[in-house]
């Protein structure tokens, strides 16, 4: 699939390079009424309430194109504004995606952005009404903007935990977190070798063994199927975010907005045996990387306790813990039974 | 107002950042179920179509702050989002904005943002419900997303236009182009006394006179007055768009959106003094600057040869031209009668 054209933007033009990227798209939902071509896409929510969520991508912050293949980073610009609307019991539906690329970018190199962008929206049935397209002095810049819908009545916020609600998670945490450091430390390898001189240098470490936690930090999957599930189960949960700074960060948003406590259970933290190998590897505490480790995209949500029945045996789904009054703060409890105040250690863009 | 105090960033962290920001946000539209604080804001358009545009603005692509005040930028970049929902004869309701900024701002710089945005926002009616907020390592990007509000059946795109339809713009083109090419002149005079060496620097440059012509450019109006006038009117555009990118340009689209052609006649093109004074000045011919100059965000339409008795006595709506058909192309007829192929010659990002 790769290719060693390299077509200059500039050939195409603003409206040309929108035009070439965008000229295949068929809207699947009915809400988008008109797409891409206009001063703005027209949509249509006669019966839902509309959802809107907006992320801003910066390379060197937010990325490395190092190691994060440009369709990867597509794929996963879509996906985490998707694990938004699904964290408000929502379904996305249209996506308008602003990119903006400096000279080393080639048309080809925005096409697979833009492939990756598109194999997002395909397995999740969003459309892609709208974008900007421009220059950067220094940089690539991704800024996606998702709209979905949700049921009225039926939307799940972060500020509707109550005391005694059990507190789920879906998946395992850490992961993500682990393959960002598998990657910079193999990056480290690499920069290493390049300055001790060394010849044919080639960014192909050995990741056998570990594909499921780089797959994690590269190819992150919204929880659509979570949703179904809790849907088909008949449960609505009481409160609801996606884990994207960190279960200890999300966990107090919760509690904060819902002005309540809660009391997590470290033997109850889902790990795969990949992240447990590679913490160990480095040293560093598992269960300190499944509270404070970013970029997981699983959900957190909460159910009333009368709900127990139905949530214990869905598939991928665990229950860590409980909420708690307000006045008793957010715990953890270790295995050895003492309990610590939460903290939240999650991953700040603005460092 | 202004202050030397210059607090650091990283002091509150992206969520104490954004809560700072929002923190005395009130919602005014009924539309708007819930504004920022959730992983998604929810908003309810039972009755109307949903209007969705999004932009991205890099420093150095699209403004430079060596002349630009980070009030105006705010400002500017709310405004050309409202007038994007304007030019398809809809109502801006709520705007998402994304920001990320470097090392050299402060708290300070991103609520003097911030408050240039909220000021469009209020003249415009419409509510913040959300936005991200991260570090760049290089130059300041805004990416706002408006979302807004159209009737069924009222909304006007880009391809309805007809032959005979009159062509109409409001305002006067030209203007905020004059104002960039004054600030690039006085930049260039700026950095020469730098470059020689001269003390008691100030960029101070006598601007009496000219303060029209910076103002299209630093601070420009959508045009809500206008759609309210042609709804007094009862008027409905065949066609619209918003001038960003110059006349022509903005005439092509709609000619090859409607396959049409067009016949803009050069004497009607509406002016103002300043700018044609300022041209002069440049020696630059007034008439290829209002059919090319960019951002001056006035409303280009088109109407029903019979609505000519209704639209020629608006205020501040010129006749210019009308449509024709696809095979005549879109043409020019000069003031000496001539008939020339309009060039799209308009600001292009993708420099």
């Amino acid at each position: 699939m790769k290719t060693d054209k390299k077509t200059d933007i500039s050939s195409l033009g603003e409206f040309g390079l929108i035009k070439h990227l965008t000229e295949n798209i068929k809207l699947e939902n009915s809400s988008s009424v008109k797409g891409v071509g206009d001063d703005c896409a027209v949509l249509d929510y006669p019966d839902k309430h509309v959802l809107v969520t907006s992320d801003i991508l910066m390379e060197g912050i937010h990325f490395d194109l190092t190691y994060c293949p440009l369709k990867h980073l597509g794929y996963k610009a879509a996906m985490v504004n998707f694990s938004d609307v699904y964290a408000m019991n929502g379904t996305p539906r249209q996506l308008v995606v602003n990119i903006a690329v400096d000279r080393r970018f080639s048309v080809e190199d925005i096409e697979t952005i833009y492939d990756g962008i598109r194999l997002a929206c395909e397995h999740h049935h969003v459309d892609i009404v709208g974008g900007d397209t421009s220059s950067s002095l220094t940089g690539l810049v991704i800024s996606p903007t998702c709209i979905g819908e949700g049921e009225q009545g039926k939307i799940v916020y972060r500020s509707g935990a109550k005391d005694t609600d059990l507190i789920c998670v879906s998946g395992n945490l850490g992961a993500a977190y682990m393959g960002l450091q598998l990657l910079e430390q193999e990056k480290a390898v690499f920069n290493q070798q390049q300055k001790e001189g060394k010849k044919n240098l080639s960014f192909q470490p050995d990741f056998a063994g570990k594909e499921y936690i780089l797959e994690r930090q590269l190819k992150p999957e919204a929880r659509r199927d979570i949703i179904e599930a809790l849907k088909k189960a008949d449960i609505l949960p009481t409160a609801m975010m996606d884990i994207s700074d960190g279960l200890s960060s999300e966990l107090m948003h919760i509690c904060d907005s819902s002005k309540t406590g809660c009391l997590v259970y470290e033997e109850r933290l889902p790990l795969d045996y990949q992240t447990a190998t590679m913490a160990e590897h480095l040293n560093m505490n598992v269960s300190t990387c499944a509270l404070n480790g970013g970029e997981d995209y699983e959900l957190l949500f909460t159910v009333d306790l009368a709900d127990y029945d139905k949530v214990k045996n869905l598939e991928d789904v665990h229950i860590i813990g409980r909420i708690t009054k307000a006045e008793l703060g957010c715990q953890l409890e270790t295995r050895d039974g003492q309990d610590f105040e939460l903290k939240a250690q999650g991953w700040n863009p603005l460092r």
